[in-house]
């Protein structure tokens, strides 16, 4: 009997079973609330050592929350943010970044879910104009939403042209370990070093119950942040279940290990299906995601038997999404699932 | 070899091992993300049979989240909350009532924690008046603040003057298993019963590592509520994780085992203070809170030995705070130490 | 001696004469605040009479104001409000709409100005689904931004769609008088009669001071909107000094006069522009702009000797707006200062 | 035949003759829009002239709006303001500074309008403690809601303590020329010279049709009040109007000459009530109103012949306010009317 593939989103999976073993090993004993515990500095220093000295690091709940409170600390309300045109935060989040902010979000139109450097040029306009909303945060997702990856260069140019035109740069790193697998990287190196000046690193997606944080790689913003997380109700309690979870990622780089899985899952994924006739890969597979069309009602006739989510109404466009639970089984039997009806 | 005692907040504690349990029973292969799992369908059924048919219920991430998605349902930005000038909402949240809801917030001078009805008639001010902000929401909390519980007949007259006047009766009821326990009634007895419209309800404070709810007693708000949630980054991804927590209180009325033990240690521990020299139980104990004044040097010198809380730098007034986890020992252990220094 | 022709826009005119005296006329001894006066009362009687019984007036100080309280009427946080790509609420409002109301604004690429009902029906998406701001309202400029007329037909059949999709239909008129002077409509035929739910409805630019309405053509958010006026800081103390500009406009239909003077100059202007060789009239001539696009140097030429406005700095495009206030004096020598340039 | 004696507010009060006048020289021909102007340039000039060097102006609507942009620039949403629980910020704007800065107001009981300095100093709490809005603004109304005026010493001892706990000083001076008139001090040394970082400065109830400003007095916040006033809904496409309505002021010190003639007539009305046997005058008389307490039956009699507010329901406390428009023929015949009562 074969397990229903769930390639509907990294966040259907479970969480790491070392995730899990944190937690319950954090349930020792009383602790200080509201971040003021040893687990959270434990993971600090983690951080700085990941990301470098001088990193300040605010744990959240979800990976809105840490991308709205990262342009909360960058923003005035009558800046603008310049994004993808499916950026999550533009797209995915159901107008919290206006809402909260107040700011004007500026979507540019995607190449495979990346920006180039000159688009990010010509949509910085209106400045010092007072009827316009004044371009401040160049925010870029890797990997994008389509699941490729940006490489060192590709990031180094956005982030100089946006640094040169006076933006700072944020980035949705809520899969960014996947990136960093995909690319051979450290963190650091497709972030900070990269010149990103805040960043949404989430653990959700990479095997966590729910954590995410804000890392800021400078002073900007650095003493309103804790405030700013308090009044956008992002601050836990329990803190200490937040920083286990990420702490259990980070021992021996589960992190990575578990990317590079769901990685390698995706990869394996398109393999199979660049087998079959008539089913198109629509977009580098590059991360954990694989894109694609499927010919006549394969699509219709699929979504009976396997989790996963149409991207594109149009276009018939899905998406298939790995995580580090993805089994080689799963993928198998999708891929399979597919080539028997093909076959009739 | 004595443990110190852990009476900061009931927030300090852990979480319950069957919480755990259940956590790590929901890990169980894929789950649809967002709420749209069996543990939030399970949960659901059990708010229902708690609190009566018709309940909508939304999971958030903490307390403060709570009241403020409470009052987002109930308000537009103007209208004015009225609720005791010590209520959580109004003191503790960081403005995030203000900022989230945009209304304005009028604090009554609490007795005990506690409102009177007559003060909230005296609070309803501007009606119609449009330079004021417009009274639209009594929010209450149970048990309050300075651990003291209102009665059922306190809670009536305080809805019924709301509902005369056209406010709605919002609950904050980060600790209301407490104030269950405390009166041996339903949860249903002490809020939808007594003309709560709207409940912030809480589980982090009684064993879970991070769960509240807001439950929605009529229709009112709630096919906006989803939308609000989300805008305000309270939507969970994999929402089943916070679902269990509450099921696992849930299960064989773990809540009111938890919370009876903590009010149990708060009573022992007033017991144990109000035999010692010098020290004045300030607030009625009705719940898992005591509130003391130490004489001379002593909380000082107690801080050293033990965490809690001063509530009131200019009194000395302190707050002691039991949990589910503080044991007889630690407040046994507490007692003595104030008893040994008195006795020199 | 020839005047600079002032053709930048009709907010660089000064008030119409009668408006000053109507003020003038209205500062006869104390009068009540916050428009409990009579000539606010006259003026509903007006409007009224113009737009049909059942329309709450409010009136506020400028554009942005009217536009953003009326969205504001119409939505929640969480909602979307489409309209075109060049809106003036889109592009020239500093991010008002997004901070004050919370809301997304989903820009439609417009077709000189207008929108088409398909692009309506084609922006209307993620209903019901969470993570989506949820579509609500259609916000049309008439005339529009680029000096178009929606006719009759065109306003009822973007309506209609808008309605049958469940959205409410805000017109921006800070130019209506224009529209209705260039359709020879009433200004109830072009509004509230086709479909129009909340009319922005404008005085500064048809030769008042400063003065514009939100006009509501049903009860849907009357009882709200003098709170929301007052919260926003639209509500003048000496309110008839707003409503007398209106009255002034109103009489003997002075509003007509001066739009339809606008008018007839941007026509003049066009046709004198038509007969010069290598200039370009961008855009149908409906009401009181004209768009152009000068050949060579001319653009740059000339603004060191009228006022006007680039448009668009890559085309080149550039916008000559006529007011209540020009001359065929300023439009001729415009004209003339172009040919006798061309002629060297 | 008498005329009715109008006391309800000074904006109840027409325009000067002269704000008409200047408002009618001002309409020559086209000028620049949104404050680039010369008349707005001229103001700069005489602002900085009665100011110092080195202020930044900014003219908005209303004192609503003078209020809200000045804590704007001041504050971010977690910051909490202090001002005195009769201020017209924290009663009278429908909670406009919650909503539009997302900060908490700290309301501090005031003594007959005014605020110490050592209540200010108790009102700072919860530094650095990221539950609580942290204070910083000090909000002092000159004269205050109760007609009484600040001493220079007293406003020194107030911005002193303000800035030696790190709080910037706002005023609102909506009726600012009336305590400069009071106390025979330009209106430097009631503001700048002691301590006033931003001021809300009011023309419209000394003899403007409508017309306020906000003054910053020194760079912090200049460069974003632009667009915080433009996003706010507060730029005047006509800027013209309002600069010469202050322009009519500022000439020959019209605004001391208004301000001294309401300030007397107070005065004058002060003491012709001082003769009335069971009419208490409740509070200083230090600018241009008056709060009495009548006896009996007599404030409702007088309000069927006369304008003013019952200030408080409770203790029938009453506010007279005159203006610039006030008469002695006025204030000797409201005066009148009650002796002829009292003698039957």
């Amino acid at each position: 009997m074969s397990v229903r593939p769930s390639l509907a989103s990294d966040n259907w999976a479970g969480a790491h079973p070392a995730v899990l073993s944190a937690i319950a090993a954090a349930n020792a004993g009383p602790a200080a609330a509201y971040g003021d515990d040893e687990w959270t500095a434990r993971l600090a220093v983690w951080i700085e050592r990941e990301f470098g000295p001088g990193v300040a690091s605010f744990l959240v709940f979800n990976g809105t929350a840490a991308n709205v409170l990262s342009l909360l600390g960058l923003t005035r309300p009558f800046h603008a943010v310049i994004c993808s045109d499916v950026a999550h935060l533009a797209v995915d989040e159901c107008g919290a970044p206006e809402r909260t902010c107040g700011v004007k979000l500026v979507p540019i139109r995607h190449r495979d879910g990346r920006l180039l450097p000159d688009q990010v040029v010509a949509a910085i306009a209106g400045r010092g104009v007072v009827h316009h909303s004044q371009p401040a945060v160049l925010s870029i997702t890797q990997p994008t939403e389509l699941g490729t990856v940006y490489s060192v260069a590709d990031l180094l140019a956005l982030s100089t042209v946006a640094h040169d035109h006076g933006l700072r740069v944020h980035m949705d790193g809520a899969r960014l370990a996947n990136a960093a697998a995909s690319l051979g990287c450290t963190l650091r190196e497709i972030t900070r070093d990269v010149g990103v000046d805040v960043l949404s690193f989430g653990a959700t997606k990479n095997g966590a119950i729910g954590a995410e944080a804000v890392l800021l790689f400078d002073d900007h913003g650095v003493a309103d942040m804790p405030f700013l997380r308090k009044q956008t109700m992002q601050l836990a309690s329990k803190g200490r279940f937040l920083a286990a979870q990420f702490l259990a990622l980070a021992d021996g780089n589960l992190w990575r290990a578990n990317a590079g899985h769901a990685n390698a899952m995706a990869t394996r994924l398109a393999a199979g299906l660049r087998g079959l006739p008539g089913v198109t890969i629509t977009r580098p597979v590059e991360a954990n995601a694989v894109f694609a069309i499927f010919p006549g009602d394969l699509a219709a006739w699929l979504l009976q038997r396997a989790d996963f989510y149409v991207w594109n109404e149009g276009s018939g466009e899905v998406r298939l999404m790995c995580s580090w639970a993805t089994t080689e089984h799963e993928v198998d039997h999708f891929v399979a699932l597919i080539s028997q009806r093909q076959r009739g």
